[in-house]
Parts: structure tokens; C-alpha cells; sequence
């Protein structure tokens, strides 16, 4: 855990610079604006430790797959998050000394991230070898407003001298994935064109054919005043294009570069039109400023943060958290494109690859429903739809028919490209995320329609899925689900894990409901779906009520909990809190085989399924296994301690609530698990606005009505958020006093507060 | 299934050039001497397909590995067998034209493997494009009596034509191995010596720094007398060194090319003296003559055949079968050298990396112990012991304290090289097939001894790793083992696989039995044992008791029969016959997932148990665990058939046996599996021959007593075989009539046939 960074409440704040943690830094102080971003990487030379990574969203590679011993089934690519070209470099040399942060003498660095404004600002004042001190303040954002475009403006003054100085204005397209599984570079030119004041390289990326076009252009003022550079010239090489500028800089005035990107993908344009479309946005771009861009977009952030702020009075560390959580969950997704979704390290980091996984179903559609207007949510789910041909088709590679679908657990296109068998073929569970989706989108908006729209045919591809995994034990009696990896990612290859029977059971049994709705409010859609999907409804349905009926759920008697998977108990049942301090994290300090055969448990599993299940059972089945389960939970996942958050808080365990809020909210900020360098966690970040807004104010949704049943933790003065519901925005706020609920806007609504209904 | 080779009783033959399976026919007519061997390549450039293989024993390079998701606990490297500096080659060209079967017309193609004189031969008519015809014949061997020498007596003859042309004789170490994880080459050049008449190359591995020299030197002959070459130009290039030949071929006048090579490494010699001893064994080599080493070959050749020879009368695909099997184990290992061991692939080719597998203990040494002196098997104990610093090593990295042995499932020189968790970390039933390898060894030869001088201290390593696997299960009130691969590795971490638990049970109390007798024979060398490994016999033999005591053995009272692991019967339980053929083999055709919650058994697993502990179970035990788990069992490991063989056998199904023995006796002529172009199956070919001598011949050693109990396929008039016991050597005739029991040197002796007892 490292503490570097300052507290405040709409800033994260380094002061110094600190070359250990730069790569930390380079994760957390990272922009987007849903479109594209990039890590905060320094726009001028930097020698040091550093993780060079801009990304745009939608664009990927099929990396061709590593694994050690192939099994029947694996996929053949891994899609790779594609480090892609990079419009930031502003490289400054003084005479023959470039500005290099790791070899000047550095004082005043400072880093800050403006939440609030989407800005990432960083000033400091280097010494170089020579005695010759600069100043420098550089600001950057990538505009919400408009988004292909960035903006930079670089200011540097002479401090102690006058000289020439050599600033290179550049595209970057030769960069190269980190995560490259045999060092191969992804891109290649298709062409590129410099010019005095600008420079665009249009490059392609291999086997998948996307075409980025990233450009540049700039402009300078001294001392308030536009001037132009003594001289120009134009450098250009294989995937490189750029301007190198002679300048003179005057003691003591102040010279600002503004650097205008335009970053446009073959995704939203024609391949033959990029060019065009690049000058034009840098037109747009260099016509408009950085002033009025940078105004325009604190606008939408103004929006952003009137949707889905919370607030904590009284605790800025806790504020500063859900905050930055808030903050990069924006910038990560913004809804606008159905193609999209939301990549576990966001623009963040490559780590992990892929786009797309559960996270995105369990996780962060909560978040977009209560904080968006209903088409966010949607759209993540019209995303899944519009992969179903795809699920089809990977249900089929690995021996399924008849039009069973099975999700993939980390895609970009739909088809699956995770490659370790216990994970890909196993964690079924992830397929019925799709599901259970679906019915939380309906139960928040209502849009029950969605069913015959989409949702339907999905849910009979699932639930076509779970009739033929299950499997009848003619020993137990009953249906079993042999061979599967839960969400506790530490157990592999086990039978009858009870969340994966429960999520498979509900599924069939959701489906049938699905049905019936579609057959009796649209019976038209519902034949033609009959008919696309050559649905037997007789045959298949019937199948799917017996398995329902008969599905097999572990569960211990004499202990009264619910058993985690067959066979749990003949395992030591030791806590955590046995482990010595030097043991933890597992996943770092033990051997594979000996955390499968612990009983201690990643994230939460059994919990997992008593929290998107709660209605199923009584608070009392709840209390007992949360408390059997969680002493057992080393929370090792950035999924867990939010699940965690929310049933400690049903339960009326506050300190525990806070705790486990806490680590979910600063975890990338203060680097818990050693590893945000690589990126930071944008998915669990929905998990954290969910421990706030789900745990302590103690929203539900429960027949199309909204439920609040907050506590305050102790350490707070106040909080409150926002919800997005029904066309109206409910703003809660929680104090010692009591609950204030405002109606911000929309139509009367009543709302239960503390079990009383309230009109709002 | 191929079936295009002759079938000769002493002789593998192809007629014919089939490009198409010359992959496989490259390691079915692999040559080796224990030292170095390798695949059937042709002398003459070739340009089809074909996967070039030379090896030195115990030669071999830490690839770095390979994985999708590293799992903490995996080992940095893989060790790769490795494809070795090649000798053989011979380069014709007659004027510009290459001699390349691949381009031009080839008649009488023939290659030959005499089995019984260890040589192979080659010959073909070649007409080039310009219509001149070759007549060539190639003989080839690698020395068993000096292990060092490899020979070629290379015969061309023109046909139609007298022509200038250009012979290159070489050394290649400019070598890959195909499996290399990412392309590296893993030779460099030490250094290289070329003149006239001789090349040497001398070649080091990386990172392990073995150096291995490899010479050449030939004579010429035409018409039966030695002649020079007219020209000779020394060829020299990175890694490479050679004569270029430049020869008159006159028609009808065969002229002979006779290529000595030496091949030396620094396993065998000081590294700085390498070159000097390559030079002598070059100068030995043509001193000698090819006429005088094949001779002292052959002799050799006729020794070994002497004992350790099968016959089969009326039979002679079986014939061709059991020889081909124990010519090939023959020249993969002497059993003169106790640090090498037996590779899966022996010198044939370099799948698997590796040179130990559990497969030397469980197959191979029974083999040695009946057909060659006992310091064969012995050594290949000692190979064991002396890793047993590294398999406790191995322990620790998997977190296991205080000297538990953990034997890897692949290595070199010890240390773990394998990288799939499942089998990696958790096959873990490997580790005490040492110790059964002990008991075997002892139980055969009778030398008890051997405990004290090194079975007990690895017989306590193991225990001790046995000790702290198996975990108390409160709810069971028994031990249990969890988290296991076993031998079927068609199921991945499960808990309480019987074999394990059986087997390991079995370690714990054969290690008391150890542990009193080396008391009792031995008192100070067990003080010796007791404080090498701090011992502590109170404490940890009563906890060794205790556990196997209580260990859980699954068993299913229903159906009367052994329980595969916990949760077997929740599993569909069909049977092979149920599959439709184009589903098989079930590891190319299905997912591995589907595989894994499949009933189907790649091998014995149970019945593995059932065969190695027959004395503890009764025949009906065996009888209905045979009935109810072989149906399910696909057989996909080489090692399958055989163990079901011997079974078969013992139940009297005489039909079965029959089957299951051609399947093992065949498999590589035959590429049952389709897979022997990747080399031949070295170590199951030692399961064929048990299924010969334990399965029809019936042979056990119980109590110091050899027991014959044989009975005769069918299909066979008789057969023989001899066997190595206790410094006498027996052959058994089983005819029609009855057995023959003929003591053929050494003391009497008395044997028990058919349950009487027999002077011999």
C-alpha cells in the first residue's frame, strides 16, 4: 500500500516527483474521454521508468495465443488492447540538452488530476546540466465534448537565461504492446503526411485491418502573443511523422505550445475518407483553441458530475475515492456506442487484454443505471445481443448444439479469447451474467419491453446452454453441474458449485418468465423469434422446468450453510486471520495447487449469489454464511470487498461495511494490491459507487419501486448521490439527522424510505 | 492406423518412397546406442518433409517457458531435449544437379531396419532430370560397442553414365530444435577444425554450457579399392565444417563413401580436452574399418539379443511387434550410466522435452529387472537418489517444510520442468512410483540391501511429502488427499483419487517396513539415515501410521466397485462403445472441458492400482473393476493397453489380452495414434513387454519365488521369452502342449509353474 498522493476532494494530487512510483502515477492520473486516452505519460523525453500507453476504444489485435501445453478448444488469438499511436510528444532540447526529467535537477513537480474539470495539469521546473533552468506547466485533456480531439497546452519559460531551444511536435505510431506475446509490433504504416504545422500518420493494424488516423497540429504564443518558429522542419520516418521547431526562448517570458490531436479510427469513418476527416477535425480543432475547447468540456464534466456525484462530508479520503472511481468510470465509457464496453484497465493500461467480461453485466451496469440515462445500460446490452451469433458459435466449438449460446469470459468481437481451460471453458457462470442482466435492466427502468426486443432471444440461447451442461446423477437424484470454475477463480475444475447450479436454475426459470411476457404483450415478435430461433417451446421448455425443479444445491446441514461446491468441507477450515502476514497475497506467496486445495476463498462466490439473489432468501440464511464465508475470504479480486460492503451493511455490520468501502474505494489510489501501476481497476469501480449507493444508502428496486434504507458509517458527517430513475433524477442525502430525499427533476414519484412510503 | 511396412519377423521394411508418412518412418527407423542416436533422415539432402533429429544423451537445454497465465509455483524452463549437431550428412551432386528424392525419380526404394544387427539400410535407383540414374545404398549404425562412433557405408553406382561429381561430407551444428519456444537456436560455436580428410565442430548449449564435439572423417573405394578424391575444398561457416569432394563416377563401377563420425560431450570428458579425444576417436574409427565396428556391433547386438529376446511362433505382425519394441528400448538405454535415464521419445525425436518421466519406474524398470543384470534397474534407482536434494527442493518451491521429497514429473537434471498446474503440481501419485520402484527392484532381485544404501532416505522424502499432503477431513473422520491429478489425466483436481490415497498409504507403510529392517541389518548406517534427515521416528512414523491407518478410500457399495474419486458417479456413465467414431480420439475431438466431466478414461487409473498391488485385493475385486472401468476407457495414453493387458490376462480373458497386447506391440508401425511422426513411444514399448512376460507368461516374483502361469493366444503356435533372475537366466516355452522351463546359466534353481513347484 502506498500513500503518496494528497487527499482532497475533487483533486488527486502528487507533489515531488517520485521515479518509483511513476508507472503508479502513469495508471492514475490517466485520461479518456471514451473514445480514446491515454496514460499520463510526460509529454516531453523521459528516460525513467515509464509504461508508454495510448489506446482508442474499439481497436484491437488478435495476438496470436501463447499457452505452455494446448488443449482442444483453446482459441487460437488472444485480443490484445492495442497500445496505439501516440499524439502527446512534445520533446524540448535546449542547445544540445534535451529535457529529460530523469537526468535534470527536478523541483516543484507536481502532478494533479481535476476530476472535476477531466484535466490533467503538471508543473514543475527542471535544471538542466548546464545551470539552465525551465519552468514548465503542462495541461492536457481529451475532450468530452468532442470526441476525436485533444488538447494540450505546454508552457515553458526561460527562467535564467535566454537560448535557442529545438521542440519536436510529433505522431508516434511505432509503439509496441508490452503484453506482446511474441514481440511482434501490431501496427503498420498506410500512410502518412507532414507538412510545416502538421503531421498525420494513418496506420493500420495487422490481421484486423482497423485504420487510425492520428494528427497533429499547433500553434505558439510568447508572452501572450501568437508568434511562429524561426524555422520548421519536417521529419518523417516509418510510422512517424513530425514538425522540429526552432525557437528562441527569452528570459523570463513565457512561451506556450498549444498541440492540437485529432485521433479518428476506421470504426466511425470510411478507410478512404480518414485523411480528410483528420484535417478537418484539426481544423476544427486549432480554429476553436484551447480555451474554448477546454471550456466545452469542462461543460459535459459539469453534466457528468450532476448526474453521478456523491458526496461525503467529513472523511476526505473517502471522498477523494469514490471520486476518482466516479471520475475514470466516466472517461472509461460514456454509453454513446453500442460497440463499446468497458475494458477491465479502461484506457488505463493493456493488462488483461480484451474489453469485455462479466464485470461489465454484475458490475458495472448497476452503476450506469442508477447514475445514466436508461440507454447506457441498454446499449451494454444490446452490446451482448448483437454478440449472440458469436456466443453460438464458441457454444459450438466446444461440443454444444442446437443454438446454445455461451458468452465468452474476456472478448472484443464476441468470440472468446481467454485462454486457460479452467477459466474459459469453465467459469460458465459468466454466460448467465447476460441474464441476469437483463432482468436487473428491467426491474431498474421497467422497460420490460426489452425482453421482446432482444432480451429474449439471449435468454433462450443461455438457458439452451444450461439444458445441455447440467446433467442428471442418476446417484443423487437430481441435476448436476459437473467441472466448473465458480467466481471464487481459487477453486478449479469443481461439481455442484452452488452459485453456478442457483445462477443456472434461475436462468431457466427467467427464461420461461421471458417468455410467457413476450408470448402475451407482443405474441407477433414472439412467433417470429419462434421461428429465428427454431425455438420448441413443448420440448425445450418442458426440459428446462424439470432441471429447474430438480437442480442439485449443495448445502450442509449441520453446520446450516449453504456448501460453496461439493466437497468443500473436507477441507481444512482455517481463517484468514490463521494466515501469517507473509503468506498474503496467496496468488503471490503460494503454489497453485496448494490455494486449490485451501479453503481459502478469492472473492466472494456463495455471498455472490445471497447478494444478487437476496430476495430468495432470509437475512438469517445470509448471516450465517456470511459470517462461515467471509473469514475465510482473502478478497484478492477487486471484485470482492464491494459485494462484501453492500451484505455487511444489509446486515447491519457497519464498521465492517466501511472497511471493506474503503479498500474498494482507494484502491487504486493508494495501490492496495501493489499492481495499479499496470493499470488501474475500472470495472470494480462500479463496485465501489455500488458500496455506497446499494451498501450504505440501501437502494434496491422492488417491483418497478424505489427502496432506501441508508446508515450513516460513523466516521462520515453526511453523504449523499444521485440516482437516475425512471426518467427522474432522486437526489439522497444521509445525515445524523435523518434521510433527505429530493426529487431533482421529473415526475412525482413515490419512493420507501426506511420501509415508509414518501412522496417525492 | 498406417499399415504400409512389411511385416518380417527380424526386420522393419518399407518398400517404396512414401513422402507422405516419411515423418514417420524417420523415428520408426531411428537408430541410437544408448549415447547418442538419431531418426532416420536420409544422408543426402532432401527436400521434403521432414523433421531432422540428432541426440546425445543427457544433452539438453533449459528452454525458458512457455505459458498463457503464469501460476506462482511454475518453473522458469522446460527442459528441452536437444536437437543435436548432425554427422550423417552426405551431399550428392552430379554436375549442377542435386541428388534430392524429393525432385527426382526413385525406384526400388528400400530401407531396412535389421533389428538384429542394429543397422539400417537404405538403397534406391535415382534418375535425375537429365536422365543419368544412380544406383545407392546406404548403411548406417551407431555403435554399441563404442558408444561414440557412428559409420555410413555409402555406396553409389552410375547406372548410365560416367559424370564429374561433388560429394559433401559434414558436420552440422547450425541445428533448432522445432519445439523451441520462441525459435532460439540453442547451439553455439566453441570452436571448429576442417582440413582435408576430417571436420570437427565443436558446439556448446547455452545457458547449461555442455560442450559436445562432433567429427567426421571417411575413405573412398571404387570397385573394392581405396581411392582419393580429386579435389577437396574445406568448407567452413558458422557452426558448420566439411569436405567438398570432387570425384569421378565411372558407369557400372560402384564407389563407396565410407563416413566415420565420433561424437563426444563434455558429460564423458574435460572440456579442453574434447578435440584431442575426438581426433582419437576419429583416427580409431578408420583405422578399424566399417567392416570390423559393424562386426563388434552386431556382436553386441547379438548379446542383447541373447538376453533379453521374445519369439512368437504363427504370428509374425506379433512377432515384428515385441522385437521392434525391445530393439527400440535397447538402444535408448544401456543402463551403463546412472545419470541418464530413459526420454519418451528416446533418440527418435523431441516431443515431450524432458528425459524422466514417471513412466521409467512404472514400465521401464520392470523390463530392465527381467531382461538385462540388476545394476541396470539399480542404476536407474540411483538416478533417483541422487535427485533427491532437488525433489526436495521441488517440495519447498510448492510451499512443503522439513525435507518432504517431491519427485518432478519431468526432468533432467531433477529439478521440475513441467508446466501445466494440473500435472505439474498436482499428479503428485509420480513421486511414490520411487518407491514402488524400490520394492519392485527389491522383491525381484532380492537386494535388500539396497534400502540402507539409498531406498530409506528416499522412502523417508517421500513420506514426509505424503505426511504433509494428506489433510485431515473432519467431516469424513479419515485422511484425505485433495486437489490431484491422477494417473487418468482426463480428470484435473479432484480430491481423494483411490490410486493416490492407495498409493499413498502404501509409500507410508513399505517406509516402516524400510525403516525396521535397515534397523535391524543395519543399525549404523540407519543412525547415519536418522541424522542425514533428522529423523524423527517417534513423531513422524506414528504420524505416518496414523494417517495410513485412516486414510478415505472411495468405494461405492451399490455397485460393489472401487470409486475413481469423490463424485465419480455423479457422472454419465457410458461407455466407449457409445461414441461414435468420429469422435475419437477424444483429445482432438472434444473440448477439454467436456472431456474432463466425461466419464471416459484416457488410462488405467484404478486398475493401475489394482495391477501394481494385486496381492492385496481378491481376483473378484479386480474381476468387477475391470467389468465396470475398462468399457470407459479410451486408451488414449501409450501407456494404457499394456496394464490392461496383463489384467486381461490374470481374468482369463484371453480375447482381450490378445487386443489389448497387438494395440501396445504395434502402436509405433502401425501410428495407431497417429502421432509416431513426433518419434516413437519409448517407454510404453517396455508396458508391451510385460504385457507378454506378466500377461500371458503369467511371470510374478513373490517371496523371492519366480512364478510362470502363462497360457497361449489363440492365435499363436508358441512363443518364448528369457528372463534375467537373480544371476541365472531362464527361458520359458509356452506351446500348445505345455511350458518349457529351461535354466540356461547359473545355479538351480526352483520355480513355481502353473502353482507347482519346479527344479530347474
Amino acid at each position: 500500500m502506498k500513500e503518496y498522493l494528497k487527499h482532497h476532494e475533487w483533486e488527486v494530487i502528487e507533489e515531488g516527483l517520485n521515479p518509483h512510483y511513476n508507472m503508479v502515477s502513469e495508471s492514475v492520473f490517466s485520461l479518456g474521454n471514451g473514445r480514446m486516452g491515454q496514460r499520463a505519460n510526460f509529454e516531453e523525453y523521459y528516460s525513467g521508468e515509464t509504461l508508454k500507453g495510448s489506446y482508442v476504444a474499439g481497436i484491437y489485435y488478435p495476438d496470436k495465443t501463447r499457452v505452455g501445453w494446448w488443449k482442444n478448444g483453446y482459441p487460437e488469438y488472444f485480443a490484445k488492447v492495442l497500445n496505439a499511436p501516440s499524439w502527446i510528444g512534445i520533446r524540448i532540447a535546449i542547445g544540445k540538452q534535451m529535457l529529460d526529467l530523469a537526468k535534470c535537477k527536478v523541483e516543484g513537480f507536481r502532478r494533479v488530476l481535476d476530476m472535476k474539470r477531466g484535466l490533467l495539469t503538471r508543473s514543475f521546473t527542471a535544471t538542466l546540466a548546464d545551470g539552465k533552468t525551465l519552468k514548465v506547466e503542462a495541461k492536457r485533456f481529451c475532450s468530452m465534448a468532442k470526441g476525436e480531439i485533444g488538447a494540450i497546452r505546454y508552457s515553458i519559460t526561460a527562467v535564467n537565461f535566454s537560448d535557442k531551444a529545438t521542440v519536436t511536435l510529433d505522431i508516434d505510431a511505432d509503439v509496441v504492446n508490452k503484453d506482446s506475446n511474441y514481440d511482434e509490433k501490431f501496427w503498420e504504416e498506410v500512410s502518412k503526411e507532414a507538412k510545416e504545422g502538421r503531421a498525420i500518420v494513418i496506420a493500420q493494424t495487422k490481421k484486423t485491418f482497423f485504420h487510425v488516423a492520428t494528427g497533429m497540429c499547433y500553434s505558439l504564443s510568447e508572452a501572450g502573443k501568437e508568434v511562429k518558429a524561426e524555422r520548421v522542419n519536417v521529419e518523417q520516418r516509418e510510422k512517424y511523422a513530425g514538425n522540429v521547431l526552432q525557437l528562441t526562448l527569452n528570459e523570463g517570458k513565457e512561451m506556450v505550445i498549444y498541440k492540437y490531436a485529432a485521433v479518428l479510427s476506421s470504426e466511425n469513418h470510411p478507410k478512404d475518407k480518414l485523411l480528410a476527416h483528420c484535417h478537418k477535425v484539426l481544423d476544427e480543432a486549432i480554429a476553436t483553441g484551447f480555451d474554448k475547447l477546454l471550456e466545452d468540456h469542462e461543460k459535459v464534466w459539469k453534466h457528468k458530475w450532476e448526474e453521478c456525484d456523491i458526496t461525503i462530508e467529513g472523511d476526505v479520503a473517502a471522498q477523494q475515492g469514490i471520486r476518482f472511481n466516479i471520475f475514470q468510470l466516466t472517461q472509461t465509457y460514456t454509453g454513446e456506442d453500442e460497440r463499446l464496453n468497458i475494458g477491465p484497465k479502461g484506457f488505463t493500461g493493456e493488462k488483461y487484454g480484451g474489453s469485455t467480461y462479466w464485470d461489465t453485466e454484475a458490475y458495472c451496469i448497476p452503476f450506469y443505471l442508477g447514475t445514466a440515462e436508461k440507454k447506457v445500460a441498454r446499449n451494454l446490452l444490446v452490446y451482448r445481443y448483437k454478440h449472440l451469433p458469436k456466443a453460438i458459435e464458441n457454444a459450438k466449438k466446444l461440443g454444444f448444439t442446437d443454438g446454445a449460446a455461451f458468452y465468452p469470459f474476456v472478448t472484443m468481437n464476441g468470440e472468446e479469447c481467454h485462454n486457460e481451460w479452467e477459466i474459459t471453458f469453465e467459469e460458465i457462470h459468466r454466460t448467465s451474467a447476460m441474464a441476469y442482466a437483463i432482468r436487473d435492466y428491467i426491474d431498474y427502468t421497467g422497460d420490460d419491453a426489452y425482453l421482446a426486443e432482444y432480451g429474449l432471444e439471449v435468454l433462450i440461447g443461455i438457458s439452451r446452454f444450461w439444458a445441455q451442461r447440467a446433467t442428471w446423477s442418476t446417484d443423487k437424484n437430481k441435476y448436476v453441474v459437473l467441472g466448473v470454475t465458480g467466481p471464487n477463480e481459487y477453486e478449479n475444475n469443481v461439481n455442484n458449485n452452488w452459485y453456478t447450479n442457483y445462477l443456472g436454475a434461475w436462468t431457466l426459470r427467467y427464461t420461461q418468465f421471458a417468455i410467457d411476457h413476450v408470448k402475451k404483450t407482443n405474441s407477433a415478435r414472439y412467433s417470429e423469434i419462434v421461428s429465428k430461433t427454431s425455438f420448441d417451446e413443448a420440448k425445450e421448455a418442458s426440459k428446462w422446468k424439470d432441471i429447474s425443479e430438480k437442480m442439485y444445491y449443495p448445502a450442509d446441514e449441520r453446520r446450516g450453510v449453504i456448501l460453496q461446491q461439493d466437497g468443500f468441507f473436507d477441507k481444512e477450515l482455517l481463517r484468514v486471520n490463521d494466515l501469517k502476514p507473509s503468506q498474503r497475497p496467496l496468488n503471490q506467496k503460494w503454489s497453485w495447487d496448494r490455494i486449490l486445495r485451501s479453503c481459502f476463498i478469492k472473492q466472494a462466490d456463495v455471498l455472490q449469489g445471497l447478494y444478487l439473489f437476496e430476495d430468495d432468501f432470509e437475512i438469517e440464511t445470509l448471516r450465517k454464511n456470511f459470517d462461515f464465508y467471509e473469514p475465510m475470504t482473502v478478497h484478492e479480486s477487486s471484485l470482492s470487498p464491494c459485494v462484501h460492503a453492500i451484505l455487511a451493511a444489509r446486515l447491519g455490520y457497519k464498521e465492517r461495511a466501511y472497511e471493506f468501502y474503503l479498500r474498494t474505494a482507494r484502491l487504486d489510489l493508494d495501490d492496495y494490491n501493489n499492481d495499479t501501476e499496470e493499470g488501474c481497476h475500472i470495472t470494480s469501480m462500479a463496485g465501489t459507487w455500488m458500496s455506497v449507493v446499494k451498501g450504505f444508502g440501501g437502494m434496491r428496486v422492488k417491483n418497478g419501486q424505489l427502496h432506501i434504507n441508508p446508515f450513516l458509517p460513523d466516521k462520515w458527517k453526511s453523504y449523499s448521490f444521485r440516482l437516475e430513475f425512471r426518467k427522474r433524477v432522486i437526489k439522497i442525502r444521509v445525515t445524523a439527522d435523518g434521510v433527505e430525499t429530493i426529487r431533482e427533476s421529473g415526475d412525482p414519484l413515490e419512493v420507501i424510505v426506511k420501509e415508509k412510503a414518501v412522496k417525492l
